[in-house]
């Protein structure tokens, strides 16, 4: 049996305990004989500035390029908030996503069954919501050039951000998606504001070209951005498959996460291109964030974590029976009434986060 | 009794239908002797395209310049998607806020309490809710150059949109938004991406300032834009006064108005500087957009219409009680259960544009 090495980078608030769930998980998959692993760990985000003057240090980016795969808690909070904007906890993040260049993020937001009353949304409206949103990582906004302040002759200040697409970044992106709607349901939309921004008019047409020349069974819908956002709250499960940009996915994949009154539970996949020795470079993390306010409480729900371990099965290793086995133990978990405070109904007593990382193992 | 000079600009789409059931409505409020008006009707957008070439002729535009405010119905359509870059129906309005520098864009969220059940939220979620959304208008992604698509050596594309804020623009934008909360609930959120845009850093810095300067009595919050989509979703409630750029701003406008299941009911101002005769140039708007789906078919709600003129007599003129009467009127045809089909209850009989703008005229 293959073994793989993971790299695991807790980072900051949650993150630690949600990552200490995951391995839990990780040992009693071991036990199991599906799937063995080295680990190793290290430090992003906060915690690594303070360790190292660095939110990412030239020697983890080299053990996160030697790794099969990276497993990410989350990084920030407001211990750093203060600190220079190259040192803030998310430029690590951000290093990692640009120099392993993880150019496709998949953000799935699923309703769970047992979870739909948790939804802001009424039931009939996200009961069976499942939504694979496709998120291009490493272009547009976040990393276009000039991005800077600078003073102007009267002493006040000119921000720049630069948003920049080439047909190359969004051509790989589309088959991302195209790629898994025809493993899913066949539909694709894509989300730009083509009647404002040349970035949109480039992106509407090159996604058009490669849906025309290599995916025709497919139905492509085009959607505004600002009209997706209203569509996503209106009738959710109109989307299958949703590919946007890099600004655009950080919005419309929260506000899809959020949609599904299970925001602790959804994982996210960051993948790159297959490189010459046939490995595809990928990070895996929950869609929620450090969550400061409750960090150190053993509160936190480890399920997307856990889940974000599952997508690193399937995705990285192929490791479908494993994951699927990892998939019903969560279900098993839930279905034994096994929840976090973040998934608990009132009234209930909820379970800490190592409790629900043992439910998930035992049900394993 | 002033009179005032009124540029309406019905445009495309149900434009038109929704303007003619405001000038129902405007007639009215003649009658009632509250306020008198002189109209003059112009082309905008896809319609005037078609007429001279150009989605905002020069004269249109000087038109606009000449009069007290504008009031505009809605651009664009299908028929337009094939046209030049520089001629979309889109153009025409985005070339009039510019030019006559209307940089404020106040949008309501209001859910109103016989529609609380059209929300796709819970009822008890948006039941009272009532934001107003102060949306930057002339700078950011949408007017910041370069704004182009350039043919790379190997013959692919790539595409730049620029976001530039300077101090002035934001610091004028926030004054708006804390002299509205001033008359409100004494709270502002500032939503941003200052963990990853330059434009994000600048804007935070900027809005603490004048907060700090100028308005201490007031509660300051700031929100990541990705998370303010997020507790959009979860608790709406949270938010009074919400200011942010064009672009976050053109989204999370959407997806509040969205949230309340009044889409058809709610009006925009945007505002511009106080010019040296004392006029503050003025444009309003329904903050639905041309329907072409149902254009031509006296089905679209017109309540929005009308509540932009609301909006115009009481921050144009001043005149508070014509624009709490139209509000009582509009009330009060609602009330006696008048419905365009929108809005509508299952197995009810919905009425058409027009009958809905002579119930809220008789109402008056
Ligand atoms: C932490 C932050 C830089 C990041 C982003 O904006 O991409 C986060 O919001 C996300 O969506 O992963
Ligand atoms: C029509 C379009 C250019 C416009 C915008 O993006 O600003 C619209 O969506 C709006 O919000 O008024």
């Amino acid at each position: 049996m293959a073994s793989y090495k993971l790299l695991l980078l807790p980072g900051d608030g949650i993150g630690p305990e949600v990552a200490g769930g995951m391995e839990v998980v990780l040992g009693a998959l071991k036990e199991t004989g599906l799937a063995t692993f080295e680990t190793e760990t290290d430090l992003v985000g906060g915690c690594a500035l303070d360790a190292h003057g660095s939110p990412l240090s030239d020697e983890t980016l080299a053990r996160a390029r030697a790794a099969d795969a990276i497993l990410l808690g989350a990084v920030g909070g407001p211990k750093w908030a203060g600190v220079a904007y190259e040192n803030r906890p998310e430029a690590g993040l951000l290093r990692l996503r640009k120099d392993l260049e993880l150019f496709a993020n998949l953000r799935p937001a699923i309703c769970y069954p047992a979870l739909a009353d948790a939804s802001a949304l009424k039931r009939e409206l996200v009961e069976g919501l499942d939504i694979m949103i496709v998120r291009e990582l490493t272009g547009g906004v976040y990393f276009g050039e000039p991005k800077e302040i600078t003073t102007l002759p009267d002493g006040s200040k000119r921000a720049v951000d630069t948003q920049v697409y080439t047909t190359g970044e969004i051509e790989r992106i589309a088959h991302v998606a195209f790629d898994l709607a025809a493993k899913r349901s066949g539909r694709v939309a894509s989300a730009e504001k083509h009647n404002v921004m040349k970035s949109g008019v480039l992106w509407k047409e090159v996604v058009t070209k490669v849906h025309a020349e290599h995916y025709a069974q497919i139905e492509l819908e085009h959607v505004l951005a600002d009209n997706c956002a209203m569509q996503l709250v209106r009738r959710p499960k109109q989307f299958d498959v949703l590919v946007t940009d890099n600004l655009f996915g950080d919005v419309l994949s929260d506000l899809a996460a959020m949609l599904t009154g299970s925001l602790g539970m959804l994982p996210s996949a960051s993948l790159g291109a297959v490189d010459d020795s046939g490995v595809r470079r990928a990070l895996y993390e929950p869609c929620h964030g450090s969550a400061p306010d409750i960090a150190g409480q053993d509160k936190a729900n480890p399920i997307a974590m856990i889940g974000s371990l599952t997508m690193c099965l399937r995705y990285s290793f192929g490791l479908g029976e494993a994951a699927d086995a990892l998939d019903g133990a969560v279900m098993d978990a839930l279905a034994s009434g096994a929840r976090t405070a973040d998934i608990a109904g009132e009234g209930t007593n909820p379970m800490g986060t190592r409790a629900m990382a043992n439910a998930v193992a035992d049900a394993l």
